[in-house]
């Protein structure tokens, strides 16, 4: 086996994408339409993954201003409380994370910066007609319009987000017919497959 | 855009893979060795990626046995106390977690399984001299002996663990210089990159 010596990747940011996490209107398990709590782990894993792999944005999507509230102050331990000095690079993983109230919210502030809407994916964990694969997907991040990526906590996204979408993404397989991965590690993964390359 | 019509993608499980969590030896952000203590949502994340990418058990590797009991007894709820009903897709996913004292123990459990002992790949967020690809990596998992992946919780393996090593995995770098992904997020990534496809 050749083994490589470590490199220095060469960085590029050419893609204009931006993540929503949205906690209304999702589903709960029995499908029914429900709000859902701000998770303390979801703010920190998405905003170092948006962080890793070069996106503009994170949103976290929440109606409820106390739920706002209880994100911001999350936040503000490690932007500018103690958590800010104990660890920097929790710090820039939030330096683009916005807590907002709705999805048009989110829209407007990135036509702000955009000077364009942006064009909008959903992703699930459920197969949907009309849906389009990893590799198309791939291609909508290097060109065209800003991208915003909707993720849904609980048991995902509801109906009425899928028929404001642009394009709905495949759902992640692995090798094996469970597909029942946490919020993080989908957009993980996601994330990956859209933006991420193997530095060799 | 060509859309795609959803399909059952094939499953396959040829891979003989494991996956370790570590708990000690691994680091504090001073490089300093520590124990590391077992966080709730780790257990149910890693369990539920192993479970999608077909792995053949995900070992939790933790000395105290205070901190095995808590392990066992977040798990328990989801296997057989009021989740088992709840959910039966976590019921699934912990299924092949378990929890040990140390290495050298994951490492006759899966002699037991295979009569063979695995090779050991270690990951880490630092690059490394001989460091293997993601290509190359790829390439482990579908022949030869089992392998066990492992991960280190806190700042990462400490360097006792990576001179056990057989293979060294190179970084996940997105686009961005930014690479400080949470174990959960990471773990994720390289299960995909290691076992994943994208169905069309």
């Amino acid at each position: 086996m050749t083994m490589i010596a470590p490199t220095e990747p060469l960085f590029h940011h050419s893609s204009k994408a931006y993540l929503g996490l949205i906690h209304y209107p999702v589903l709960n398990k029995n499908a029914q339409i429900i709000t859902s709590a701000v998770t303390n782990i979801n703010l920190h894993d998405l905003s170092r993954a948006a962080s890793t792999y070069g996106l503009r944005g994170f949103y976290v999507v929440h109606p409820i201003p106390d739920q706002q509230e209880l994100a911001q102050r999350i936040m503000s331990h490690w932007t500018s409380g103690y958590g800010a000095a104990y660890n920097p690079t929790r710090k820039e993983a939030f330096l683009k994370t916005h807590v907002l109230a709705e999805l048009a919210q989110v829209l407007s502030d990135i036509i702000e910066i955009e000077e364009t809407p942006p064009r909008i994916m959903v992703t699930g964990a459920t197969p949907r007609s009309g849906q389009i694969s990893f590799d198309q997907a791939r291609q909508l991040m290097t060109s065209g319009p800003p991208i915003l990526i909707l993720f849904g906590t609980s048991w995902g996204l509801a109906p009425e987000v899928f028929e404001r979408a642009d394009f709905i993404l495949e759902p992640i397989w692995g090798p094996s017919p469970y597909n029942h991965l946490s919020v993080r590690s989908a957009a993980a993964i996601i994330l990956d497959r859209l933006l991420g390359r193997t530095s060799s």
